[in-house]
């Protein structure tokens, strides 16, 4: 229903706010905001008068902008009283007479941006403002997610752009550890509003000349840093670890059984894949989608530390092979989910040359340590593997998504993939075609994910990056010191993380008495739960927590976010205790 | 390396300006702009002094801004002059005293962005300034892409933004035809800048629960429209129309074959799937990644129109049953990419329900339809299907990437797909879990593509995208019209085309008079490619071009561009006779 008259919260006081600051700071800009947008609809009539004088004198005034004066300068830029409620999208650029309009909105909306950018820097807001899905689909104080027929004002997608950041989760928060993706990388995100406004494909050279020559160079950096000769290979951006993953089993079996491209899985014996049982579900995943079937991918066993144990991976090649079955594929993890584990890569390229198999390397996590010269020993070995995942979307803070998979042999991701659409790939085209990707791929059109990572080197360089990752394993090694003697902590493994990863339970004062036994795991187990939603519910901060084997629920603390300092740490583990010292 | 000394062309009129437009006009922002880039370094020092004064004036000034009296509104979206050489992105939020740098340099890539907005809907800017690879790998006037060890100022990221957007294609433009999506949808752009703000991810509702329910509640209104009772079913936004039609052969193997999941391809016989020759060659890639292989892709003929011929389906069917393999899915493409033709649903179903096949419909490009009373018959029978692929980022103008995988049948996907990871998805959250969405996907991390379509939906409404719809169907018929019996041309197939794709040879006077041989072939064959080439390197227009089966290259016109009008067809035309007259 079209509407003129915004239905919504905007105007109110942003309830993530956890302390209100006297009105002289600059951080209630938003909320001024707010405020300005309730008078809006009374002002605007005059505003609106001042508009029209303005554009007036902006038109005459446009005499020689050679000289850039500074009033000129000033003016261009000038954001101006705008009634949206009487504007529609169909106002807006390819409209006559739709630029100004247009700016106008846009300059508005980034308003809105940035706003949300200083809050999520701002320790003083919350990290979310929960909701159950019933409570945000039954409507917010008018935030109201329906879709209907007829359009609504700019003046109410403004308030709805203002409404999806305010129950959304700020997960660029210093106190957001919830997930290995974190933080808010300025110069990525202002490589990702350039990469919308581009709005194009990776899949031609024809379309995208600079990012796909930004694709080729940065892959080959990164082959660099993982140690292949001269950096030469192959790889392509996609839209996610499990899908690079996924290509790294399709591709051994393209080298091993290329006839399966054409034939079918019935063309080869029955394939085996090894991955360790703390490694990403995505390599099951593939195993299932790519049609192997999940029994055929076997779990390795791993040590305390979760690290696979290079002698069983032997044991079940060699079982395998007892069996009739064809072991193919070996995936080394490094900087495993929960533990942050990094597998012993050389130990198992050895084992993978000796049975002539496929080593891929999953580095979505710990990937980013190939940029510190003080960690990437962790890695050492990862130059044997025959490809590899690597996501700068995680440790190295690029913005979602930005996954990389990495192939030592050129050529073999197109011999896998190439179905030679000549509608799209046209061998008689004026340019070099073998800058085209799109036969590489398994998607046709792909989302530009390069832009961003390519502009965040560009502007840190390589030791930026590299002082990013020292600093988030130093902060972790920090909370390791801090809780591991700590009362009411138990490490979940001994000795160091790999990985920023801190895996450890909290016992509330009335578990720390108790005997080891069945009744102390069913209470333990559901500690980290109730801790979590109160954490939640009062929106402070955000840690993940999930059981791993027989162990029951435990926090897995990671550290990705730039913005975390050592009194974040602090503060999670002051709140840990806070919420769950009567549990 | 680090440079203080911006060394690109930032600074140089944008050669993508086909006509120089006396300054006077307001088209000039950037070209305005770079003119002060380059005195910035010198009026640096006083402007920093001017800023200094004003910041002490901005802070002293903010006694009650409760008033919201206009001076402190306009202050407080104030772009001041900001010597970026001396700042790197370690000074941006979250450093300390981040936060002003943060804004200014914000604002300053917005500005780079807007006039790039202004600029792609003049149709007196070129739509690109071709550069062959080498060209631009050689480093064009200083653009240089290479990657290192030390960070640039933030002048020079600046400057390589502004070269990134000289260098691409306009894929907004008016006369910018050359793929399915094109255009620069103004609401879905903000849409896109604030989704890369909130920078999260869809696979909880734990950190993306607006999201998560837009996603929900947009699928239902698409699955609304195909005609799928109450809306009911499920499905996914996927990183495009290929892994949405990837899921779709999945989904319908998981379906028929269940075991698949856990034991292979050997559990299944030999299964074989079906799609019309001119279809999309996703459904030939899904048999290959999938373990099918593409010879069991079985490729139906289809009439001179592209559509295919019901009967050829039941004959391949009987044929493929009589030697003993299992037929399992049929896609009907609803919306070819060149011919842009729709199957025959209805009696396709037909025949899926005879022989108990599961039936996708790939409407990547042709579900838009659905939005229009005019043209949705074009489908009818779509709501027989099992699955459809319907891209909003093709048709209806969504920025890249946006692709919805719909399924009739709920819990299939999750079925399919399902892992049960315990780190992500633990059944012992304080909300309702059956709303976290990543364990239906192949994916782990899922990229946001539902805001800016909500977004747009919200601001146009259905019938925004109706009109949008219609609009383009109508120009491409005045295409038609305009060339059906113009000299110089002959149609690829006759009738009015069902989509926006007009196909067409264009016959340069030298091969007018010449009989229809082999020699008229291999000539024609070589015409399209020539004006293509032509037309890039001249930044006029572009046209996508192709052979098709035993067709030599002809034209493809497509229209899915809001900015197109009549007069950009007509130029199109002009061009194409312009440089193709002496071929």
């Amino acid at each position: 229903m079209a509407t003129s008259e915004p239905r919504a919260t905007g105007g109110d006081q942003d309830p993530n706010s956890a302390n209100l600051r006297p009105p002289s700071t600059t951080y209630e800009y938003a909320w001024m905001h707010g405020c300005t947008r309730k008078l809006g609809m009374k002002i605007c009539g005059f505003l609106q008068k001042n508009n029209s004088l303005e554009e007036k004198g902006r038109l005459a005034g446009q005499k020689n902008l050679l000289s850039c004066d500074n009033s000129d300068r000033d003016a261009r830029f000038r954001r101006t009283e705008t009634d949206f409620s009487n504007l529609f999208a169909r106002d807006l650029l390819p409209a006559k007479n739709g630029e100004e309009p247009t700016i106008q909105f846009l300059l508005e909306v980034v308003d809105i941006l940035t706003n949300y950018v200083k809050k999520t820097f701002d320790r003083s807001t919350k990290v979310l403002d929960f909701h159950h899905p019933h409570q945000l689909l039954e409507g917010m104080e008018g935030f109201n997610l329906e879709l209907s027929d007829q359009p609504e004002s700019l003046e109410q997608i403004l308030v709805d752009c203002r409404d999806t950041l305010k129950y959304g989760v700020r997960t660029g928060h210093p106190r957001f550890f919830n997930q290995l993706s974190s933080g808010l990388d300025i110069i990525g995100l202002a490589g990702e509003w350039l990469t919308s406004t581009a709005n194009t494909n990776m899949f031609t050279y024809e379309i995208a000349p600079v990012f796909v020559l930004m694709e080729q160079l940065t892959l080959k950096k990164m082959r660099e840093m993982i140690g292949w000769p001269s950096g030469e290979g192959d790889g392509l951006f996609s839209p996610g670890g499990a899908i690079s993953n996924m290509y790294s089993v399709m591709i051994a079996r393209y080298k091993y059984f290329p006839e399966v491209k054409t034939k079918g899985m019935s063309a080869a014996p029955r394939l085996v894949l090894f991955t360790s049982e703390h490694s990403h579900y995505s390599i099951k995943k593939a195993g299932a989608a790519l049609g192997f079937g999940t029994e055929n991918v076997i779990l390795l066993s791993t040590d305390e530390r979760g690290r696979v144990i290079p002698a069983d991976l032997e044991a079940k090649i060699i079982d395998a092979k007892q069996k009739g079955y064809v072991p193919l594929f070996v995936n080394a993890t490094a900087g495993s989910t929960v533990y942050g584990a990094f597998d012993p890569i050389n130990e198992i390229a050895d084992i993978c040359e000796k049975y002539n198999l496929w080593l891929h390397v999953d580095g979505a996590w710990g990937g980013g340590l190939l940029m510190s010269r003080k960690h990437r020993h962790k890695l050492s070995g990862i130059e044997r593997a025959n490809s590899v995942t690597w996501n700068p979307h995680k440790m190295m803070g690029v913005p979602l998504q930005c996954s990389a998979i990495l192939v030592r042999e050129k050529g073999i991701l197109a011999g896998c993939n190439s179905m030679c659409a000549g509608y799209l790939f046209q061998p008689d085209k004026q340019y070099d075609v073998t800058y085209d990707t799109g036969d590489k791929a398994i998607q046709c059109g792909r989302h530009v994910d390069i832009f961003k990572f390519w502009l965040m080197w560009k502007a840190k360089g390589t030791i930026g990056f590299e002082q990013h990752i020292d600093k988030c394993l130093d902060l972790s090694q920090y909370l390791y010191n801090k809780i591991k003697n700590r009362e009411g902590y138990e490490m979940v493994f001994d000795g160091v993380p790999q990985h920023t990863n801190v895996c450890f339970w909290y016992i509330p004062p009335s578990l720390r008495g108790m005997p080891h036994g069945d009744e102390r795991r069913e209470k333990l187990h559901r500690v980290a739960p109730k801790i979590k939603a109160m954490m939640m519910e009062s929106g402070t901060t955000m840690v993940g927590y999930q059981p791993q084997g027989n162990k029951v629920n435990f926090f897995r603390m990671v550290v990705s976010n730039p913005a975390a300092t050592q009194s974040d740490i602090d503060f999670l583990i002051d709140e840990i205790e806070r919420l769950g010292h009567d549990l």
